[in-house]
């Protein structure tokens, strides 16, 4: 999902730092009151934005928050929500950053889902360990997450897909659902960003989990 | 897998009961003793013989033992292995008979790897005890299991699997290995049959885990 560099990314965040927020540290623990919602979701590279928009219309009551730390799909993903008229983003924001530092951003137990939607695979060996799955990772969610907290990945990779089975049980977690063709359902609760639909128009399947920490 | 009634099945069985066993209750706990090895792999819905067969033939220093309840494929089964002249059958032997009963044939730790490879998935719920990956029959096989025991499966069916992740989970195992296409990466140390292969020609993929008891 990476992009080319896009020259009016700056300005443009810099000019809405409302909505595409850099450090929001000052709202560590307080999202649920920003947003009047007692359920709080982030998505972990938002990439363009197709499914926190998406998702924030749909669920107007929860809070909606995404993470993009590479600008120009960023500022792309802002863009569309701020012209967006039908969406008055009372319950959405894009933080700007790398999501390594979200506990800068994050009280303990802060978040209700973290949505992992087709992240960057990181094929090679030596690269695993940046995947947005890994044992690093895996525990920083484990801090911010709820008592019934709950983490929702999609991915087309396979291999990603495989390896993160593993390192979700390896660390404490449990699913609650499981799916090697999560779209061979209908599954209308949870939008279907431009693309995956592409992967679906290719017959190729969608892997699904639900991972929650094991009490 | 199931196959039309084969009316030479019961009487060549009756002839061949040293290989082809109903109730070998009296093997129960000596097992490796028979074989002469530390290591015994079960295969449970053992269907025509392929993978027994041709495991048994791989693997000539472990025992392996198949399970199958239908007589006609047991019977096609064992005169495969019976009538092939590279097969000496010292390592082998089937068991005509229903998994349900099996801990009756085989004592506490006594076996080493359970394989399930293709097993009727039982598609409708009210069936869905029957399968051989659902939670009665994993506590069995719990009982049966060695230490480091584990069980293979195998299978192409998409519910099957991702009701059998479940299953595993929420009965205390955990996975060694996990693919949803196991068959990209070369596997020569696990026979293909031809029903596999049958699917593999197909471009569908198999699913495919290892499970342990979780410590």
């Amino acid at each position: 999902m990476r992009m080319r560099k896009k020259k009016w990314a700056d300005p443009w965040l810099a000019e809405h730092g409302d909505y595409a927020m850099e450090n929001p540290a000052e709202n560590k623990g307080k999202w649920k009151e920003i947003f009047h919602t007692d359920e709080l979701h982030l998505e972990i590279g938002t990439g363009k934005g197709d499914y926190l928009n998406h998702m924030a219309k749909m669920y107007p009551e929860a809070g909606w928050i995404g993470i993009e730390k590479d600008r120009s799909a960023a500022a792309t993903a802002a863009r569309k929500a701020v012209e967006d008229e039908t969406n008055d983003l009372h319950n959405e924001r894009l933080i700007v950053n790398d999501a390594e530092n979200l506990e800068e951003w994050f009280a303990e137990g802060e978040i209700d889902v973290i949505h992992l939607n087709f992240s960057d695979p990181w094929p090679k060996k030596y690269t695993h360990k940046r995947r947005l799955s890994s044992e690093r990772f895996l525990a920083m969610y484990k801090k911010i997450l709820s008592e019934k907290g709950m983490i929702r990945m999609k991915t087309d990779n396979k291999s990603l897909f495989e390896d993160s089975v593993l390192y979700f049980l390896q660390n404490g977690f449990m699913f609650t659902e499981f799916s090697v063709d999560y779209r061979r359902n209908p599954h209308e609760e949870d939008a279907i960003t431009e693309y995956e639909q592409r992967f679906m128009d290719l017959g190729q399947p969608i892997y699904q989990l639900c991972a929650v920490v094991q009490k």
